[in-house]
């Protein structure tokens, strides 16, 4: 089954309002094995969604159309959709009095405008709304299906989940396409694409690839289509292990799963405890660390010493380094992650010195520098890496690289 | 002028990637006095992109279209669009140079795939990309204007900031609207709107306020039109006065400035330095101190003491604190202010002791609770607040308490 998805309203287009309903409803359809082809949002214009509500229409089997469907004056979505399907509005007595119930309940009088909510175009269906007022509508011909839902992200949800899935399963024609998503770490899109090499022997016209980069890591999303084409899943699994003989240790898991829970779960699993001592990164590696919920099992804490002074005096590192080499090289790192492994009583210790920039660079260490040093109790040593000139992006590369070392020494 | 954005990737339909960039794109075009009228997202299919990049090229003065520029087989919209303007795509040897560089800097070997990102259509002039390997391309003649924009947030950003918005501020055809933006700290959108009281008298027709929250605080937009309506600064400077009046300390400054680089300025007037002692927000504060360029002027570090024993070893926090009260408590965060303050010898000490999620709460101290602590040479206290239910919303609202109290404390 092939869907499009029209989300309406000005504060999408201005930017007031980011457009999370078609990031949760593409993955909800996708997972329920529609395909999402196109989303469009317009502002709240009755020519404008009549044109796209037109155009998707006729190209797709399920239609979605959320927003614009409140009481308010520059709602107005279900005028349009009304007059699209020349379908006549008449006021629903039973949502009226539900509308009234809802207002009562909060002891509120109820506003001459939400008699709007109680309107349904002739032949659509009425979808309740188990978290509001605002009802959601549905039409249904043997060609097309429409629902109609409000945009206020809890309603449309709690109208999908209610509603729309159960529609949509009894549905014959979905599962046209199955995914897996393999997440990597420590290696940059076009170095994996190389190390992939030629994918022609598991890639076909129904077999797909896709990279989503991040600074966290590279995610790759496997796709088959099954319509008519025979072993999806084994397509899948010659591609997937094509890609993990290749990738080696750099895949770290599959799904939404992060790095960071990835060396929680390494930790964990050796009752292993880590520290971080951090000077390019801010705190960044220790904030990243205690995202993930149970983090306390195994992260103890981080000292981020951000004046040099505070790389001496509390994490112990010598002034000789500090002068010689720099608070950026190699001896500090090592002796910043020694230091905090020590101070924290830690297994385990990660360290950031490097220069996030804009200032501060020089021929020989640019902004982009970074070195990051690793202690546990059988070793100690750093690496050095090159990134880039944006402040932000660097400092979230720095804490990458240094979770993606920590979680290798983890994995061995 | 009027513009249609495109964005591509698979990603954004099947909800893997929340459109930000749309988001980002509407506000910054419509703050130029660009009216943003649709937006389209399509998948990694040549032909789909084609279809889409005509419908819009046909009705918009500006489009702007993004994602599918990267180096790997599924980045297909160079070759979409190269095809669809029929112009050949040549080999930059100024960009391939400029790519070599890159990796060579990286001590790596540039990979055949980036070799594509130096390919430019005929015609089209190339957009410098200050943060990333990729360039962006821009074509435009006597009635319209393309710009075509990779799709990693940071680089589309880097891109638009140094190329576009240049190019945009030379046409004489933006609308004339004028915006100004005052920054809010430590109070909620609701609270605020009540603190503003009725706004009659100084909103019309052609006069708007909008809210815009975030886990920082709420940025009021204020927007005036000037087509044919005069005075537009003036009723400019009339909201602005009344906002200023209503919401007193709360109003930090103008424009992006945020909370972090206020508290910077502050300190570094005065010439104090700032640590931070972190439970809860896990190294969070240091991490947005020190995203602001330049603030190893006032920064001098931070201890996440996310285990017990580290607030009691490093930043000697008592015992009899720990087991009477709990780490939760006023007497908790006060001494782990204090004690940071003396550990990093700093001016100013804040503290976070709190409880992000999901699990961990109580009926005393539900899921959301925090007491942020803060020390100074002639006085500390701490101040209690409740939050939500949500682990990262509460812990970027952890952070924005501890800051904005210590913002207050330095403007004194």
């Amino acid at each position: 089954m092939r869907a499009q998805l029209l989300t309406i309203g000005d504060e999408l287009l201005i930017g007031q309002t980011t457009n999370t309903n078609a990031a949760w409803l593409g993955e909800e359809l996708s997972q329920m094995g529609v395909t999402m082809e196109r989303t469009v949002t317009v502002g709240d214009d009755a020519s404008a969604i009549q044109s796209e509500m037109d155009r998707a229409y006729r190209t797709a089997r399920l239609v979605i159309v959320t927003g614009g469907l409140g009481p308010t004056h520059d709602d107005l979505t279900r005028e349009a959709v009304a007059e699209y399907f020349e379908a006549p509005l008449h006021s629903d007595d039973e949502i009226f009095a539900r509308i009234r119930r809802y207002y009562e309940h909060r002891n509120r009088q109820m506003p001459e405008a939400a008699a709007k909510l109680a309107q349904v175009p002739e032949g659509f269906a009425v979808l309740d709304n188990p978290v509001g007022a605002a009802v959601g509508l549905w039409h249904e011909d043997a060609d097309r299906l429409l629902a109609v839902l409000p945009g206020i992200p809890q309603e449309m949800k709690g109208i999908f989940r209610a509603a729309v899935r159960p529609r949509l399963d009894g549905q014959t024609d979905l599962h046209e396409v199955i995914h897996r998503t393999l997440v990597t770490s420590g290696i940059g899109e076009s170095s994996l694409q190389e190390r992939l090499g030629a994918l022609d022997d598991v890639l076909d016209a129904h077999t797909h690839l896709a990279y989503l980069p991040s600074t966290s890591g590279v995610r790759l999303r496997l796709t088959a289509t099954t319509n008519g084409e025979p072993n999806a899943e084994t397509r899948l699994d010659r591609l997937e292990a094509h890609i993990r003989e290749r990738a080696g240790e750099h895949v770290i898991g599959e799904g939404d799963v992060t790095l960071e829970e990835v060396l929680g779960d390494h930790l964990r699993a050796e009752g292993r405890t880590i520290a971080s001592a951090e000077s390019a990164t801010g705190g960044l590696i220790g904030h990243r660390l205690t995202e993930v919920s149970g983090s306390s099992d195994y992260y103890v804490g981080s000292v981020v010493a951000y004046a040099n002074r505070v790389k001496q005096d509390v994490l112990d590192v010598g002034a000789e380094a500090l002068r010689t080499d720099g608070a950026v090289s190699e001896a500090v790192a090592v002796q910043m992650a020694q230091g905090v492994r020590r101070v924290l009583d830690a297994d385990v210790g990660v360290a950031t010195t490097g220069i996030a920039g804009p200032t501060g660079g020089t021929p020989e260490k640019p902004v982009g520098t970074v070195w990051i040093g690793y202690a546990d109790a059988t070793q100690c040593r750093a690496v050095r890496r090159q990134y880039v000139e944006d402040r932000t992006l660097n400092k979230e590369l720095f804490a990458s690289a240094a979770l993606d070392l920590a979680r290798r020494e983890q994995g061995r």
